[in-house]
């Protein structure tokens, strides 16, 4: 089966100048995969011409002519440009053209159109964004929600535990992903009343043999790869990501500050590999009704090549279907909807 | 003026194989210091011999029968352990026999045989815990609460503010250091409903003169060194330090897994040198009648210097007193007390 991929081509910093050598990097890969590439068409074609990739057999041009940029606000985004090639590639989603779409538009406005056009998956009362990291045993560790939600209830946390398990799962091919809950310390008492309240929801699942709750995990746990899948709110997910990105960049700049420092980031590079956030790019928005993957802005064709390796993934190993079917079993009426009847 | 520091030696993971000889290093740096040293005695006295430091003219030896552990719950620390090593340590700061304190045990126990012993500070509902990280100008990024108060309220963080400041100012010689709130974005909008009160807060305090309120921050501001003083509440602070720390741990690993990878890390080592942790070892507990300062626990003898220096250094600077002036000022009844009033 051929998977399609929606790609928001002139989001992010760099626009075609990086989607497009992405694209046709990752065509060059994986046999089985068709790129709709959405954008200015004359801008995208005259990339694409650069790098000799015009009427390629498996790209489709999709002409888009507004452009989201990295300061519209939301409002802008959502309301005045109906014709952004983010907007075009997520209805691409919607209407069934593509199995998944790719965007490195900023945040908030591919979050809010990404709600707008393809709605929230029932019983999930709030889409959250998981991302991976590395960590000291070569494998990720997945974490979320990293933004979309400053304010959460237990549940809200209990729902990210559920889509985080089925995404790693999935991705990883782990039958039974172990989840942490991120906390100032591993003990049950410690934390906050959401925190600790949540603590409880997880256990009661990990006792019925539904989800594989580890228990509470600290800061340094995402390094050392203590569990698979660590939950946390989305305003400390942000800031702590953000914290881990000012400390890598700080430590990149570091080897670029004297010619012993350069070479000695030459002699360490293989191993300084493994700390690449290029490699970790794309993350995922779940909850949705359709696979959405962000990019970060200021990615490379290297890193944003990452991201559409992961919407392919996604949706080749059926995330959606396997979303949908959990959370049907494990929270048939979310608590918000509930509450509103 | 001689400062006098009075010593908690059996705390840590290392106790005074560690504590001594930093103690004595210190000592051959800084003329106008004196050191109490508590602790089991014998032990104390055998560590110092090994060291050829017995009848030191600026050591005193202060005999503890006990021992707070890394692992000892707070009611042990606090009721049981009457004559532990680290609440003698306090007590001598409150009995004015010491200006300071220092201890490496565990974080919990030592803010509340703190409170316990010192009582909090008028005007000051609650104690915070801040910390340096390093930045890319530089210069130490001062940080609070790290861990002391998991559920705040703005006007708690208002106060950590008050003493960020009040800290960063004394210690680095900056007359009106920037203070940033840590958030998910830059602008006032950002955030939930206690950030963003809190900013309110801060921006009344910032027009009538009295704070260099910069406005909100982000993870990766820490390391930038957008601001002198980052300030969250002791979650997100704890949460974000442990990640911090993690990282650094794994990029030490990282450098220790090769031949090639140890010749970098050698060949980088000059440049290296600012992001070691250790060079930013020593937290102050804020807020109480009296200045504690805590070492990590697993801190090595070269740490352990730097904690018992930066406790040397508030002495010296006078933090106590311009903390309460400033307090007095800004805050001359705290909202708790008003509230149980």
């Amino acid at each position: 089966m051929t998977i399609t991929i929606s790609i928001d081509c002139m989001g992010g910093d760099h626009g075609p100048s990086v989607t497009i050598p992405a694209a046709i990097s990752f065509l060059k890969k994986q046999a089985d995969v068709h790129l709709i590439l959405v954008g200015l068409e004359d801008t995208l074609r005259a990339e694409l011409k650069k790098h000799r990739a015009e009427g390629h057999p498996r790209i489709t041009l999709k002409h888009a002519t507004e452009v989201v940029t990295m300061d519209d606000p939301l409002e802008i985004a959502l309301r005045k440009k109906k014709d952004s090639s983010m907007r075009v590639a997520i209805e691409l989603v919607k209407d069934g053209g593509a199995n998944a779409c790719v965007s490195a538009g900023n945040t908030g406005a591919l979050m809010a159109v990404s709600r707008y056009v393809l709605k929230t998956m029932a019983g999930v009362d709030r889409p959250a964004i998981c991302s991976i990291m590395p960590n000291q045993k070569n494998g990720p560790t997945y974490m979320l929600d990293l933004g979309a939600n400053v304010d959460c209830e237990p549940h809200h946390l209990h729902q990210f535990a559920i889509m985080g398990s089925v995404l790693c799962s999935a991705m990883e091919g782990i039958p039974r992903p172990s989840i942490g809950l991120l906390n100032v310390g591993t003990e049950e008492i410690k934390g906050n009343d959401v925190v600790k309240a949540t603590g409880a929801l997880l256990r009661a699942d990990h006792e019925r043999g539904k989800l594989n709750f580890h228990g509470n995990v600290e800061g340094n746990d995402i390094f050392k790869g203590t569990v698979d899948v660590v939950v946390c709110d989305g305003f400390v997910g942000n800031v702590t990501l953000k914290a881990v990105e000012g400390l890598s960049r700080f430590f990149k700049s570091v080897f670029t500050e004297n010619i012993l420092s350069i070479a000695g980031a030459l002699l360490a590079r293989k191993s300084l590999k493994k700390l690449n956030p290029e490699r970790y790019n794309g993350a995922g928005l779940l909850g949705l009704k359709g696979l959405v993957f962000k990019s970060h802005g200021g990615a490379n064709a290297f890193a944003f090549e990452w991201a559409i390796k992961r919407a392919y993934d996604a949706a080749k190993y059926d995330v959606q279907e396997q979303l949908s079917a959990l959370i049907a079993e494990l929270m048939p009426t979310s608590p918000d909807s509930q509450r509103q009847a």
